[in-house]
């Protein structure tokens, strides 16, 4: 059997000007890099009122793996079997989790975007602009304290950090400006990994080139030794940081190993941020093709509803479809199985964790719009487990279609892209889960109780203390971006299933002006990871001709 | 007058297919960056025997400019005014810099190489890879320590540190591994600029990926608790990194205003490092064209000196001829004028100033090639002090040449174009400074006497236990790269002009394996720069439209 990176190698893909000029997009708008990516200049695209919009979500994930990724690249391709136009928008993979544990982001077996060395590595250098603009603006806040700080800035009041694209524990915490007086002042700060990064969320929530220097003018760095709040704007580089971000913020376009047109464009975890691809990568599909396929990060707890929450009011357009993507194996893990004991029949515990996948398809539900089940398949699925996943799924009123796409590409998944084809014509209203104008407080306990299922919102001291601050500011009308641990409805990455009265926990806020929202830190959830006891980074290997091996 | 932004912003460029073609680069060897930049796979390049090799230094820099890099794009101009196919080999620019004082390194006026706002900002993502690299390979040794250091690895003995591409003094002194058991070993570490890192000045030396990854392996990252040195190898992580490097190894290709082919690639710097862009950039110019010029950083005794000792070697072809880049200004400010009175004729200063031009000159023909001196013409130049310059210069029997590229472009240095084909043509026997095989402290002595013009070398009682240890370790037949402040031939950056009777203090070495030298630490030369106290940044604009100002 192949692996993913010899499937990719030994793809024919074609030249990327064809693949853009399929879907309309002439050569002057492409700026090509080498011969299978380019950047697309389409901001401010029109979306045609009858281009349609699925949005791919999952279950909470485990160490199983629900291939959600691989499956919306197949759907993708699936359209064109059922000869539908369709484009994918996706998120760019982080380099620091590439070197950490195997497992890229660019799908997997007959379902990949291409090349996957190269979107996996540092594909069109966006993540490396973002890295370069968040610690020269780090550099610029420290600098203007060592020269005079007129703005009167309190060095134990930064807020602003720094961030790398690499798993690196070690950078958690950290004393700077030691040295003495010409190496700057000393005081705490920590590294967290670039996609928790604010300029990461700017840039996948910015319309245009002003519109990503207006949220960036709005970043807040820290405060003044009187508590007064100081943005980019108050330092006077707003002008700079776009500059570094003018070329990261075009839409990379690739293709699948079917040539589906994808575009690879920005990526928030969402478990510490917002977790979809950028809006213009997704308007951009949507402005080229009939459907347009993306998917939000981790389960429709955390990215499912951030993007219907956050994202699609940006876009200024609701999902037409919602598909939740479930496998046997991961819902027997979450019904008690161990990881060893996956490969055997267990629909007993397959029923009892098929719970977790139930109150994700209500929870979608709420929102108004169709939603269909798509189960993964996996090798060791048996019949009597597909059937009874099939049969629970029915008890919710939606459609449950089994897909192949790992093993068979676009041609496993051609029942459940005509299902959407289906759905998508359904007239159905959007129903938001909280008013734009409602407290922060109030926004969360919506998440926490109608998504979570939990009974109640704790916030520590200091959360109630900016709580109290932020209604002072006018910050309390803000979307709230939950940073949760991804694989729990709670905020104990350990409580599988659908667990009931529980307290989400709330640590501390963090406003992010620039992006429009305020993250709520809950649990223990980091915002810059580790590397594992046996790091990805130990088997890979370039040989002397070039070729890549121990990538995944 | 149009600022150099402006003129670059006209200009017309070809597309850079045309480029490569007219130097007898085919498509397929070409990876494109848009339509005016791309990588070309050129490794193991055989240099044709009749080509020839121009090195472009010059005078210790000042505050008043030099030009160097606008005479070397100039001066490749003016080849193809006389009929002549050249190509240049150039560094890149560092980010850091950019942001912090104001002036790019793509040359100025008409003499630039293009396009300038891509070149000065992210390029090809060779330094962001280079960043990504390096800090990856510190994650890696944290990580190692933190899942039960089986190598041993003493955290006060780690010698690599972490880098960014950005002039962050907070950076230069840190504690690192704070917040307790899970989140890494408390530490004390840094941050260097991305240019001084090891893996810079690799990729700079690099003959291919065979000799990339060898390299790596061979990097020094600590010692063990009993003092045994620790490579990349024994972490066995060589693969991973020559892997994110990939990309980064291959030259890019540019052009000047005026279409000549310039390879870019490569950026250490020369008073922190050993100076000159990569071998394999300048291999791909010298298989390409008749004449390559390449340009090393600072002045003839940092620059100059490791050019000749250290790279010219690994690329197997010593210059044919030696230009030394001068101006009245700069000399006259190195004869005591103040910045201020720089507009006003002062013969009398500038002949004082012109001992440091007279002792580069006598430095760089103890290398037995041709010297030629070429006088970088400033509007404020009078004709009695270009004429007194002029005089100088023939009492050191080498001509003294005006050149004016940056009004004029190659126009501008036809007569200098036209003299160097004449002394790359005649026979003249390159004599090293010193045997590769001397001791590092006798190679060290050599480059203090015969080219800074001082008396001796005064090592810190940390570099004489480091060189005990050298020596018994046999690292000590290595070339040595010293780290000097580029201003004075001394270690004290005021002292100007060409000084006597004066020490070199060497605060520490440190061996840079994989590089294959020893750096010696001399004066209070700084790995990590800091911003001024009105960045560059606070003038940087972007419009809505994408124009930029404020970028030079």
């Amino acid at each position: 059997m192949k692996t993913d990176i010899e499937i990719s190698q030994n793809a024919n893909l074609e030249h990327i000007t064809k693949v853009a000029n399929q879907i309309g997009i002439e050569n002057e708008d492409l700026e090509q890099y080498g011969n299978y990516k380019a950047k697309v200049d389409y901001s401010d695209a029109d979306i045609p009122a009858n281009h349609k919009l699925i949005l791919v979500t999952s279950i909470n994930p485990t160490a199983a793996g629900e291939g959600k990724t691989t499956l919306t690249i197949g759907l993708g391709d699936a359209f064109k079997h059922i000869n539908k136009k369709c484009a994918i928008a996706l998120r760019e993979p982080s380099l620091g989790p590439v070197m950490g544990i195997k497992g890229g982001a660019t799908g997997g077996g007959y379902a990949q975007v291409a090349p996957m060395e190269d979107i996996n590595l540092f594909f069109t250098g966006d993540f490396s602009a973002l890295t370069e603009a968040h610690n020269t603006l780090s550099a610029l806040i420290d600098n203007h304290i060592q020269h005079g700080n007129k703005l009167n800035l309190d060095p134990r009041q930064i807020t602003w950090k720094r961030v790398l694209d690499i798993n690196d524990r070690e950078l958690r915490q950290v004393v700077i400006g030691l040295g003495g007086r010409t190496s700057g002042t000393p005081r705490q700060d920590g590294f967290d990994i670039t996609v928790a990064s604010e300029l990461m969320a700017i840039l996948c929530l910015s319309k245009n080139l002003s519109d990503l220097k207006q949220r960036i003018s709005k970043i807040l760095i820290g405060y003044t030794y009187d508590k007064q709040p100081v943005t980019v704007k108050d330092l006077g580089v707003t002008g700079a940081l776009a500059l570094l971000l003018k070329d990261a913020l075009k839409p990379n376009l690739v293709q699948t190993l079917e040539h589906t047109p994808a575009f690879v464009h920005g990526g928030p975890f969402a478990n510490i941020a917002h977790g979809c691809n950028s809006i213009l990568a997704t308007k951009a599909a949507l402005k080229s093709a009939d459907y347009t396929i993306t998917e939000a990060g981790f389960g429709a707890d955390l990215g499912g509803e951030k993007f219907l929450d956050i994202t699609a009011p940006k876009i200024g357009k609701m999902p037409d479809s919602v598909v939740i993507v479930a496998t046997v194996r991961a819902l027997k893990l979450n019904g008690g199985v161990s990881k060893d004991e996956l490969d055997k029949e267990n629909v007993t515990a397959l029923k009892k964790g098929a719970d977790n996948l139930g109150r994700h398809i209500e929870n979608m539900k709420q929102y108004g719009k169709p939603v269909v089940v798509a189960i993964n398949k996996f090798v060791s699925d048996t019949p009597s487990e597909i059937q009874a996943l099939k049969d629970y799924i029915s008890e919710h009123n939606v459609k449950g279609i089994l897909a192949d796409v790992w093993a068979k590409g676009g041609a496993g998944a051609t029942e459940l892209a005509s299902e959407l084809v289906n759905t998508c014509d359904q007239k159905a209203e959007f129903k938001p889960l909280y008013n734009q104008d409602d407290d922060i407080l109030d926004k969360l306990t919506k998440i926490v109780t109608n998504i979570y299922g939990g009974n109640k919102v704790e916030l520590s001291g200091k959360a109630q203390r900016q709580l109290k601050n932020y209604r002072k500011r006018g910050w309390n009308k803000l979307p709230i971006c939950v940073a949760k641990n991804q694989y729990s409805f709670t905020d104990d990455a350990k409580k599988l299933g659908a667990p009931n009265d529980f307290t989400i926990h709330v640590r501390e806020f963090q406003p992010k002006l620039g992006a429009g929202f305020i993250v709520a830190l809950t649990g223990k959830v980091l915002t810059m990871p580790g590397l594992p006891s046996h790091p990805a980074a130990l088997d890979m290997d370039i040989d002397n001709d070039g070729k890549i091996t121990g990538l995944f």
